[in-house]
Formats: C-alpha cells, sequence, structure tokens
C-alpha cells in the first residue's frame, strides 16, 4: 500500500470514527458564523457546544474531544478565557484547533495570539494572509511583519503561504491548513494538496470558521494531519456538489450543510489530493 | 367534551390569539441560536426581541407577553441580568420560559440556576439530562447530584426524567416540558404525551432553544400546560412534515421553518398525543 | 436626462463599483441577524468584518469603506466602542450607518443614541417607530417623546416619519431610509419612495438590519442617498422575486439571498420608485 491509499484509509477511518463515536468538541469562536461552526461539526457526526467563561472552557477542554478556537469576534472576557484554556488543553495534551482570524487587528487579538505559541495548537487553520502573519508573529520562517490581511480575507495565494505552513507545522508538531482555492495541508513533513470546492464559499460567511469547527472535531479521531485533511476533503468535496445544485449564495449554504451531512467516508476519502515531500 | 378534546381546544385557542395578537416574547439567549429562536418566534406569530443588558431585560420582561430566558452561552454580564429580569418577572407575574442548557457546566451557570428557584418559571423546557440535574439542583424529588450532562446533549431517556418533571412542576405550580424523541409535558398533576418530530432535530442546532422560545410566545396566549403542550405540538408536526421534503440538515431546517409557519391551529391541535394522570 | 434618469444612472454606478472593488464595510451589530448581515454585505458584493472592541472598530473605521453601526444588542463594551467608532468615523469624514434599533429602551441605548448627534452619521436607517424617536432625542422636527416602539417593531407608518426623516437628513446632511410596506428615503431636500418587498419580510428577522449592513456597503461607493436608495432597491426587488418562489419564512431568507445576488446594476436601478421635492 502507498502512502497516499495509506492516508486514504487514515480518512476513511477518521470519519468512520466520528459518525461512531459522536465526539464534543467545543468551541469559543466567533458570533458572526457560531450557528454554522455548530451545524457543520453536526453534520459530520460530532456534538458541538460553545462558550464564553473560563471556567466553562476549561470544563468542555477537558471532557471534550477536542476544542476549537477561533479570535473572530473578541470580547473582553476572552482576555481570560483564551489563553486559560489553551494552557489547559496544552497541560492535558488535548487537540485543539486554533482559526488566528483577522490576525493583525487590534491588541487583544495580538496578545493573545502571541500567547498561544507556547501552547502549540493541534491544527492551525487560517487563509495565506492569516498563516503568513501568524508566522510572522511568531518569529518563525516565512512569516512577514506587513500583514497583508484585510479584515477577514486573504490578499495572498496558498502557495505564498506554504513557507510560512510548514515552519508553523514544524513548531507545533501538529498539522497546518491553508484554505484557498485549492488547500494545502501539511504537518511539516509531508505537503496535501486538496482540491474541489466551489467559488460560493467566499460569497456565504463561515465556510473558513465551520472548516475550523469540523477540523477540530475529526480531530477527536485521528493525528492532526489527517484531521486537517479530512476536513478538507469533505469541505471540498461538499463545495463542489452544492454548486452543481444552487444558483445563489442562500440556496449554496443550505445545499452545502445536506452535502456535508450525506458524504460518505469513502467518497470523502477518494476526493482528489496530491501528496508533496517538504 | 372530554379532557382531551378540552386541551385541543385550548391549543386551537392558544394557537389562534398568538396569531391574532402578534405577542412579543423577549429573550436573553445564547448566541449559537439565537436567530432560529427569533424566526421561530416569528414563524408561529409572535414577536422577537433579544438584549443582554439588565434594565434592556427588565424593560422586555415587564412590556413583553412573556420571556425566554436560556443559559446557553454565558457572558458576564448575565451575572446581573438574569436575577434581576427573574425577580421583575416573578414580581410582576409575567409567564416565562426557563431554559436550563448544559446545566452542570461552570460556577456561574450553577449559581444562576440556582437563584431561579424562588422565582418559579413558568414553563422549565430541556432535555431530560437537563431536567434531572435541575430537580437535583434544588433539590427536589427525581433529581440527582451525578449530572449526566454532556455539554449540550441528553443521556437520559425523557421517561427517565418523568419523576424530576412532575416535582418540578409542582414546585413552579407551572408546566415542565421534556424534549426527546417524545416529549413529555406536564403541569404536575397531568401528563401529556406528544408524538412526531424526525431525527433531524438532533442533526441541526437549536430545536430545542428555539421549542423554549416558542413556547414562551404561546405563553403569552395560554396557561402553562397548554402552551407547552403547542409549542411540542408544532414542533413535533412541522418535524415530522419537514423530514419527508428534505434530504439534509440544512434544508430541514428551512423546511421546518416554512412548517412551523404553515401549521394551522386544527393540524397543531391533532398532532397526536396521550394523556396519563400523575 | 432627467433626474429619474440620472438616480438611476447613479445607481447602475454604484452597483458595478461595489461589484468591482468588493469594499470592505465593517459592523458592530446585534447578534440576532449579525450573519445575515455578513452574507447580504457578500452577496450584493461588498466584505464583511464584524467586531465589538474599540481600537477593532478603529481599525475597520480607518481601512474600511464604510461601517454600519447597529445598537440592537447591546453589551457593556459598546459604551467604550460605539462613541469612539463614530467619533473616528466622524473626523477621519468616513460614511457610516446608524440604525438605531428599538430607541427608548433601557439608559445605554439612550445615551449612546444621543451621543451620535455629533457625529452626523452618513446614512440612518430604521422602521418609522425608530426614525420618529430618533428625531425626539435629537429634539429635531417631526420627532416625538412618546416613543411608539415596541421591542423592535414599529407601530408606526412610514409616511408618518417623513417629517422627521427631513429633519435627520437635514441635520447629519446625509441620508434617511426609512422601512415599511414601502420605503422613504431623503437626503433633506429630495424623497425617493421605493416600491417592492415582501410580506415575508416581516416574517424573518434581520431584514431591516441586513438592508443598513447594504446600505453601508454601497456609501463605500456612492454618496449617501443613492447608496441607501439602491440598497432599499435591491432589497425591494429580491424580496419581491423571492416571493413568488416560495411558500415559507425559511426558504423565503435563502430565496432572498440567492435573489440580492443576481440582481444586476439595470434591474436594480428599474425597480420602482417615484421622487418628490421637499
Amino acid at each position: 500500500m502507498g502512502i497516499k491509499q495509506e492516508i486514504q484509509s487514515e480518512i476513511i477511518q477518521a470519519v468512520e470514527t466520528v459518525k461512531q463515536i459522536n465526539p464534543m468538541a467545543g468551541s469559543i469562536t466567533n458570533s458572526v458564523t457560531i450557528n454554522l461552526v455548530a451545524n457543520a461539526q453536526l453534520a459530520v457526526g460530532g456534538s458541538a457546544a460553545m462558550v464564553y467563561l473560563p471556567d466553562e472552557a476549561e470544563f468542555l477542554a477537558k471532557t471534550g474531544g477536542a476544542t476549537y478556537v477561533n479570535v473572530g469576534t473578541l470580547l473582553p472576557i476572552y482576555e481570560k478565557t483564551l489563553p486559560h484554556v489553551a494552557k489547559v488543553l496544552h497541560e492535558a495534551g488535548k487537540p485543539w484547533v486554533l482559526d488566528p482570524v483577522a490576525v493583525g487587528i487590534g491588541s487583544l487579538r495580538t496578545q493573545l495570539l502571541k500567547q498561544f505559541k507556547v501552547f502549540k495548537p493541534t491544527i492551525i487553520r487560517g487563509n495565506a494572509s492569516e498563516i503568513i502573519a501568524l508566522a510572522g508573529l511568531w518569529e518563525l520562517d516565512g512569516g512577514t511583519d506587513e500583514s497583508n490581511v484585510r479584515g477577514v480575507d486573504s490578499t495572498d495565494s496558498v502557495h505564498a503561504a506554504k513557507k510560512a505552513a510548514i515552519a508553523l507545522a514544524k513548531w507545533t508538531g501538529g498539522a497546518v491548513a491553508v484554505s484557498g482555492e485549492t488547500d494545502l495541508i501539511t504537518d511539516g513533513s509531508i505537503i496535501a494538496i486538496s482540491y474541489g470546492g466551489s467559488y460560493f464559499m467566499e460569497k456565504i460567511t463561515g465556510a473558513g470558521c465551520s472548516l475550523g469547527g469540523v477540523a477540530a472535531v475529526y480531530a477527536a479521531a485521528a493525528n492532526p494531519f489527517i484531521a486537517a485533511l479530512t476536513a478538507s476533503a469533505v469541505y471540498n468535496l461538499a463545495g463542489k456538489r452544492a454548486e452543481l445544485k444552487v444558483d445563489g449564495p442562500g440556496s449554496f449554504q443550505v445545499q452545502f450543510l445536506d452535502e456535508l451531512y450525506k458524504a460518505t467516508a469513502e467518497e470523502i476519502a477518494n476526493n482528489p489530493f496530491d501528496l508533496e515531500e517538504v
């Protein structure tokens, strides 16, 4: 069995395990897309719970299979909640996904994202500009001081974030997923390029956030690289399928959730991807 | 006219009154499902308004027909807002619905739910695990210290919560609705079992919360038992109908709102239910 | 070319510019409809970003094309964020849209809305009751002390708010849009009445908020009057079209987003409207 077949077999196992054990992935996430994150997590077979307070986040971190942390719409309480939960997760050796949304905007966001460095998120998911900016903030290879982040949208290509993604993955010992027209997923030694998706995914809000939330669900059942790749694969598959059936972003979002729910383990594993050595 | 016919006639009256007077039911609720709560309240003919601050909650409590309180995603301000609004509602004799989401997680949640005991919520709506845990927290019959709450999902059956539901209803003098595969509604002396619904209701987020919000709308136009039963009936009816027309959770949520909107008073009253004496 | 043709030509330019430059309109908005606001902004070709903290709001205000401020679900931090961002916007001469949701409820809301008077929002969008109450709060013509605001719904007709709308527009030097069965848009010297829409727009939550968010997107590419009229026109067009294809509020919301996305510049400019001199 080649390396690709091995990975496909691990994807199948991740998807099936999730559908069997229904793992709870708690989230501290933004209020714009919080509903889509939860519904996407449920659609793939996980369970969702969202909180804001430090002790509640600690409870979910300890009892859940994995945790999703998205810094999208920071509230004052996040100053206490986020470093605390990241520390708890790190010390407990529990998987967690960091979504460094809009890194570069505001002082609390910068302070929190800096603090996360030592707590080594298991998976980091972002668009190219966010990945490059986070690597810069953490003073790793491929990062840059000059953030190209414009609000929440990327102005860099996925390819441009390759070096930063590898450096981040090497630092954390986990995986990094760069979302874009094609997705790049790496654990620092191997790179997967996942194909598919839809232009409608940029015409709705939350395609990226909910991908992060779904990656957390899979991280409760697989290693970081497989979890990130499985999440990207089911998103690319569901996006491609949904686009064929709709003609606007409203119906795309509805159909996309349906396709997330209907995708089988084999179909997800067979969604096109390429591998390359770092 | 038998007791069942009498209840059906009261359900018809509740539904029609709501469609006529369009009662405002203010909410302090979680950010995950806040949009679905509001849209479900509008779909059945009510009016919605959501707030966080103590004086705004007091305003809605006093001017609205009923109030919905959901402790899902607590923010620090809730420590001031929730006991205050519960007190205002109790002293004004205004109906309110308590949704003790994820009772057992975190210290503020426990503290708030304990405080609510003396303010006697008119309707308590929760899944079986939440109802059992709340009865335990209030040291009533049927409750337990060992909470089986796993995040926001139930690990107990509706039947297992019967004793706790009755004890809670006797304490408050109102009604309790336990949501599950079948729903149990009681005022402490009579029990209704409401049938229908869909397996998709566990595959979307907010079926429970929005049922609580809709119960608040009906509580502005009927007694607690009828309000809780009417809300459960329209949910079971709309869920059953929506499931027949869709093949995924995204389209289920859309179709479900449509069915909530289209259900007539007679259809809701005729949704199957059984009665038993306590 | 008559005045109406001139306006239609400016509407076409506004729509096409937005689709070309994809302007970012940051928002500080309520948590009930925050997702719909973002998705509507994306559907018409804009870009969205939502924040709560003062320095983040300042960042978006300075870098975005325009800003949307909605006081729907106030959090304590808004006491710092909102006056600060309004001041930044006013001093930078950047367009911003104020949505005075539920003016009259609570002391912070009243205090914030009073403070906004000197920062002259470029566009004010509200229902008739909100426009009348805001004019009253600012002690302008057509306003009243006796607020008819019942939660978030209007109890006054659009026509009744005409005097208040004109007075507000004259004070700010911008535009005012009164939403209702027909919409009234004025810059203080000319009035446009925009026709269309759907009765389903009162059966979903967020038709008004997201119209405000979309007006902010157009305000990044057109003068306040044209921006407000363009937003009202595309909403009336999309609402009318969506209603023909659906039979409930769930599917209406989905179809409405699709129609927002599909409407062409010419179709929006040709959506029926009348003009009158003040």
